[in-house]
Parts: C-alpha cells; structure tokens; sequence
C-alpha cells in the first residue's frame, strides 16, 4: 500500500540512539528497545524527528555541537533527524527516579502500599515542580522548536514520563496535531486519587491537550474516559482516545530465532533442561509479579511430586531501575523466594528454580523456542509483549498461561490459559493444565497466537496510528 | 409523622446484645455500637427480628435454649426479637479473621501492597469455602427460618460479612423482598481483580440478588454500579442501587456531652492541653491512616516554630482487630511514628503526640468538645462518623480537616478543609490554615456542619431505607 510521506515528531523520554566515547572515539548505540522496534517502520517510510533526553555526556556532547536537530541513521539504514534534549542531572533525577518511577508508574500498576506509601512530601512536591515539569518544559521547547522548523508536522508524545509536555506545547500552537501513547495501565479514578489534586489534575489536563490519545487495551481506555471526566471536567470531545496494542516485528524474531548465538544458546538450555520447562522473561519490576510465579511454581511442585525432577522453571530476570529502592527490594524478594524453592526440593542434578539475572536476548528468544509452558502473570500490564514474542518462536507446542490483568490478555483469551496474578492456587493449577493438555490442542492453540501476532503485528499497530492522525486531521478540515 | 408498623428482619455479624456470665449470673450487654444505634429507631416503632452471629459462649448456650428467636429489649427499653446464630470456631474465625478482615477490607480499601500481597493460596480458598461461605448459609438458613415465621419481613442485610446470604435466601424466597446495605467503600472493577473470578463473581452475585442495595456516597454506588456490569454481567434492572449517607443520633451526643463522665474528662483534658488541640478518634485501622496524620502534625511543627509548646495532637486509638497480623503491625508502625515525633520535639511541660490507646466513649466525646482541629484523613472510608461526631459537640468553632476519600466529604466538603490522604504537606498546610482561621469563618463553618448533621441525623438514614424498601415493594405489586 503506498503511502503519503508525513511529517512525523515523535518524543519519548529514551530515544532511539545514545553515544559513547570508547578508544578516545565516538560509538553510537542503537538501540532494539520494543519502542525503537515499533516506531522503526515508521522511520523508514516518512520524515521523521525524533526528540529524546541526552542521556550519556557524550549525547549532551553532541545536543550541543549540533544545536538542534541534527541527521541520524538506524541499525537498518533509515534516515531520520534526531534531536537531544539535554537536562540538569538533578533535575532528570528527580522527574525519572522519583515521579516517572516510581510514583506515576506505581500508581498506574497499583502497586502502592496505600497504609503507608507513598508520602506526598516536600521531597515528592519538589520533584514534581522543580523536576518532573521542568524536563518536560524542555520537551516542549524542543518540540516548538521543531514545529517551526517543520510545519505541519505531527507530534507523537511516547508514555508516562511527558504527561505536561502536551498542554505546554498546546499553549504555544493551538492548531498543532498533537498525540500520545500511554504504554502503561490507566488506573481507574479513585487510584489516582492517590495523588494530590493539582498533580492528577495535570496529567490528565496535559493528556486531554492532545488531539489523540491511545491506549493498549479497551479496559485503560475505559478508566480514561471516566477519570477524565471526574477529575479534569474532560467533555467527552477532543482528544480522540483509541485502543491499538502493540506488537512486535514477527521478521526480527524469525531472524534472531534462526541466528548462530541463539542456537548456541537453545543448545546450552537443551543440554540442561529437564523434560518440561516452565519459562520466564521479565524485567525485575515488582508489576510483573515474578515472586507469585516462583511461589505459584512452589505450589505446584508441592501438589505434584510426579513433577519432581521433570520439570524445571528458567527465570531470565533483566535488572531494572536498581537505583530505585521498590526495585532493589524487589529483586532481593525474588532471590529470597528462588532460593527458599530450591533449598525445598532440589535434588541430584535436579533445581527446581533456574534464575538468571542479566540482559542477554539471545538467550531470552532461545527460551522462547524451549518453553513448555511460558508463565506470564503480571499484576498489571499495559500490554506484555512477551506473551506475543514467545510464541511467536516456540518450536515445542507451548502453552502461554498469562494473567487476566495484561492488555494482551483481551487479544489472546482464547488460547491462553487465563489466570488471577493473586491467585497461587489457579497459577499452580495452570502449570499442571497446560503440561497436561493433548499435544494437538496444544499446538492449535500455539498456532492461533502465532496467526494473530503476524497479523496484528508492530507494523498494523503504527499504521493504527497514522490512521488515528488522519481521522482527528480530517475533522480539523472539517 | 405516624407510620405503618412493619415487619423488618435486621441481619449483621455483630449484634445488639451479647451475653456474658458474672459472678454466675447471666448479663447482657448492650451494645452502643454505630450500627445498633443507627437501627435502634427501627426497633422503637417496628416487628423487627435482629439475627447476628453468636459471639460469646453464653450467646450459645442463649441460642440453644431458645431454638429459634427470642424476646429481648434494647437499653432503650424497645422491645424486639433476638436470634442467633452459632457457627463452629474454626468456620466464624475463617470467615472473619481471613475472608472479612483483611481480605475483603483490604480490598475494598485498596489498602494490599499488589506486588506481594495478597495470595490467594490453599488457606484463602478454605477459608472462603469452609469459613465465609458456611458461615453465609447459616444466617441464610436463619433468615429463611424467619421468613416462614414471619411472613413478608423485609430482610435488611448489613455490610461486607454477608455478601454471599442474600443469593442464598433468593434460591429459596424468590418473592421475599431482601435489602443490603454496605457500610464500606465500594472499590472500581480493577481492584476487584485482586480477587479470583469465583470469588469476585460470588461477592457480586450474592449482592444482586437484593432488591436494594445501600451505599453511603455516590462515588461508591457508582463503582458498584459498573463493577456489577463488568463482574456480573448486570443488566442495571434490580436490584435497586441507592446512595444514603449514615449519620449519628444528635440526641445521643447532646446528653452525653452534659453528663458527669464527659464533664470529668474533659476537664483532665483541659488542665493539660497547650493552647491549640490537633484530635483524632479512630479505631486502630490501616485505612484510618494515623501514620500519615502524625507524620502530617510533624511536618507542621517541623515549618512552625511558633507552634511549639503551643499546640499539641491528642490521638484516641480504639485497639481493633488485633488478633490480624496487618492490624498489630499497624499499631506499632503508629507508636513509632508518635515516639519519633515526640522524641524529636518534646520540651519541659510539651509533649507534641499524646497517644492514648483504648475505648473510652466519654473520653472521645470530651475530647470532640475540645478539638481546634479534628483531624479525619483516612486513607478512603465508606462514610467516616468523627467528622459528624465531633461537630456536633464542640465548643470551640473547631475546624475540620476531612479527607476527600471519605464518604462524608460529599456532604460536608463546602465546610471543611480537604485533604488528599496521602499529601503530608497539604495535611500540614491544612492544620496551619485551620489554626488560622478567623474566628468568625471557624463559628460559621462549625454550626453549618452542625445544622447538617442536625438535618441529616441517623433517622433520616433509617428512614430513608424504609422508603427504599417501599420503592421496590411498590414495584413489585405493579
């Protein structure tokens, strides 16, 4: 399908590439992030300016040699302006390390411990202010200043850390088309009472600045209908609010899955797995609920000795947001759960529990081809794309047993094994159910999602977008 | 206003009357508990049949002997009929200790720390099972025993113990006109997903299955109002979903303020405090949010210096539920809080937090006539008597600082200060603005809540149920 060349600014707060100095020389690091991966398509086939924070000092180094916007090229060969925002130290501390993470996304998971947490203090106060609206005031300069540069152009705000940028920007083009992806829950209205007025009131006065704001999933869209209404006065009119979960790039994965080192790695799993495995990917962020799963596994192990020695769990853990306490104390609770598992029932040559703390994707797509059954129980989930990539590569008739609270679980109901991420007792009853199911039920179901996932893939979930731009652009002709 | 004298059918856990053997003799105690005294009108001018659980041994052995309902009599010298119901140990304490408290509370708080509690494991399920469920059927058993007794009773449910009973006594009374009222927060559909499918789906079921159901605000019926679409596949016909805020009994409150026991203690009172009096009155709950409110005080001191030795918080603790781990911690998370403060402030004669924890009514009432400022910030609260008590009966135009995640603040938030629970630096502006109040505004403020309580009272509650009742009956004669 041919398509008309755009004008596209697209802002996230982590951009598609970052540079470093190693040997006295520049390297530039481009990124495979799944935001890089869904917005790539996009970069090949239009005008694309991408705005992003500095975040090494080599990127400061370069935001200030080019002054602006300054030419780039992906890890494919697409060309596309880049532009770095460049922030004080403290104050990108304080907007990510404390309001982006973990106060907003805590909220937007559900995840505080409301007798005692979190403390709206001069601290919180503070880092809103002097932090958190102050680096995306500077998106917003970057994007008025692109704007100019590029009339007509369409800006596409990227998640939870820019809720402020698109009012700031509104306020200084009103005839701007402006949209927004939220990539995370959208909690309903008395959770975000979790905040102070003035601050819930701000983030959705800035999101309702947009012309579009889309979601993973029906259910946070829904919640953003409502809390908008309650607590921004929202009318019901602009912006357009959407529903398109993301993907992946089902070419990558086919790629990766066939490459020397993921072989290599399938090869080193082979030679150490049991009869069955149970396998799963996540960051070690407290929403993906990866102590339910290992005390879930627990439960099933107790409940089934014929599985002692047969089936194993490999748990491959990417260390995230360490510098933040909720997420060091996370994966000390992990480790303690993993080790309580194995000091339980390991025997012989058998471990129960396989934890491998690193970032290693290669050895993330080689478990995707070996799991039995791939255990995917988020608490809250905006979408989860493991539940997709897994499959997508699974050469073992693989049963995806994924938590009712993930956006992917309104795709995928219908073969998946649904559980309660609370519930130990369903999670471990899922175990045995998808290792007991019948081998042609199995890869009927596994099919299924690899036919959805091609179809709905990261490429369908971008021209979404675009479609979305058109019809809010076409009622502004109107 | 003369009215029809009706037949009623009142069924809650706790009941109006408990026995107890002293010195080998047996005694009732009369309960003055929010609830009997809400419904304690209905007794004086209706047939009403009270069933509660059997909390004591003489309750049992009283429940025996009677077989069936009995003949008792209020404090008040009203005279209804009793009935008990005995449940065995190991059932009452699952159903209250693990279903009703924490879970459901908890629950319909939001008060769970999602990432790691809670867990529905083995010991959830039983005591759902074996606990709550039989615990339902036995008052459902009784309920439908008295319903052939007592032909055309309208059966009043109460609160979050008995959302299973009304389904059960539908099955077998489907002409019986059956009502609920939850004296709880009502949570959004999301945090219902803390609970498995069955559950979350029985608790709703089970409440449908009324022809009323009672809520105390509005945003609480509207939750229910979607959560019962979403869970239960409501249709929006019955039962009828109402919102009627409770209240207190002004005549209860102006004797006790004038007897010799509230005199007594509120001159102890006045003899000790400092200038400025910061109260609160609460049961020992996580969703009271105490913590927060002694760290809020100690914010304020902390950016007043002229406060010290000048104003002091006087904080009545009434111990409940402490045989729930989550409940004994929170106490002691209170006590360090209140000895930090004060180990960081106190001088001479001024000790900041002065913490008293036990039940004393008198006490609460003399300390209700002596606040500057009655401090209510509970973390969310069905409906929040204090902030109606402690109006009522001061005599200093106090100011009140309520929580706008209370029920009450629907009503009352034109005449207090809000505050967002979990904002220390607003609490603590709010304490400094209330203080600071010109006379006349804190008097004008005051007697407005005053006359609405007056208004308001608990009769108007109770009688506001009745016209409910005749809604729907009239709806079914049509």
């Amino acid at each position: 399908m041919p398509q008309e060349r755009r004008r596209l600014i697209v802002v996230s707060n982590r951009g598609p590439v970052s540079y470093a100095v190693e040997n006295g020389a520049r390297v530039a690091k481009r990124g495979a992030g799944g935001l890089v991966t869904a917005l790539g398509g996009l970069l090949a086939h239009h005008d694309v300016t991408w705005i992003a924070s500095a975040l090494s000092e080599e990127d400061e180094t370069v935001a200030a040699e080019a002054d602006g916007a300054f030419d780039e090229t992906t890890a494919d060969g697409a060309e596309y302006r880049m532009r770095f925002v460049a922030h004080e130290d403290d104050a990108y501390d304080r907007y990510y390390n404390v309001v982006s993470n973990p106060v907003l996304w805590f909220v937007q998971h559900y995840l505080w411990e409301l007798a005692l947490m979190p403390n709206v203090d001069r601290g919180l106060e503070g880092a809103w202010d002097d932090g958190y609206a102050v680096v995306n005031a500077a998106f917003a300069d970057a994007v008025v200043d692109e704007l100019e540069a590029r009339p007509g152009a369409t800006v596409f705000f990227q998640d939870y850390h820019l809720y402020l940028a698109p009012r700031y920007v509104r306020d200084r083009c009103p005839d701007a088309t402006l949209a927004h992806f939220v990539h995370i829950p959208w909690p309903s209205t008395d959770y975000w009472h979790v905040l102070p007025e003035r601050m819930r009131f701000a983030v959705h006065d800035g999101l309702l600045a947009n012309d579009v704001v889309g979601f993973h999933a029906e259910r946070w869209r829904r919640n953003f209908l409502r809390s908008a209404e309650v607590i921004a006065g929202w009318d019901g009119g602009r912006p357009l609010v959407t529903a398109h979960a993301i993907s992946v790039e089902p070419g990558e994965f086919d790629r990766v899955a066939g490459s020397a080192a993921v072989r290599q790695a399938e090869a080193a799993i082979a030679d150490w797995r049991p009869e069955k495995l149970v396998v799963r990917v996540d960051r070690t962020d407290p929403s993906k609920n990866v102590v339910r799963g290992v005390r879930a596994f627990e439960l099933y192990l107790t409940e089934h000795p014929e599985a002692h020695g047969r089936v194993a769990m490999l748990a491959l853990l990417n260390p995230s947001r360490q510098d933040i306490p909720e997420y060091s104390e996370y994966v000390a609770a992990i480790q303690r759960a993993v080790r309580e598992v194995n000091d339980r029932f390991r025997r012989d040559e058998w471990l129960p529990v396989e934890l491998r703390v690193g970032d290693d994707f290669e050895q993330a797509v080689a478990a995707y081809k070996q799991f039995d059954v791939l255990q995917v129980n988020s608490v809250f989930d905006g979408c989860n794309l493991v539940a997709k990539e897994g499959p997508l590569v699974n050469e073992r008739d693989g049963v995806v047993v994924l938590s009712e609270n993930t956006g992917a679980f309104e795709e995928l109901r219908d073969w998946v094994i649904a559980v309660n991420p609370f519930d130990l007792v369903g999670q471990a009853d899922a175990i045995h159910r998808a290792l007991e199911l019948p081998a042609d039920e199995r890869g009927r179901r596994l099919r299924a999602i690899q036919a959805h996932v091609r179809e709905h893939d990261v490429a369908a979930w971008a021209e979404a977008q675009l479609a979305d731009f058109d019809r809010v652009s076409a009622a502004a002709r109107r």
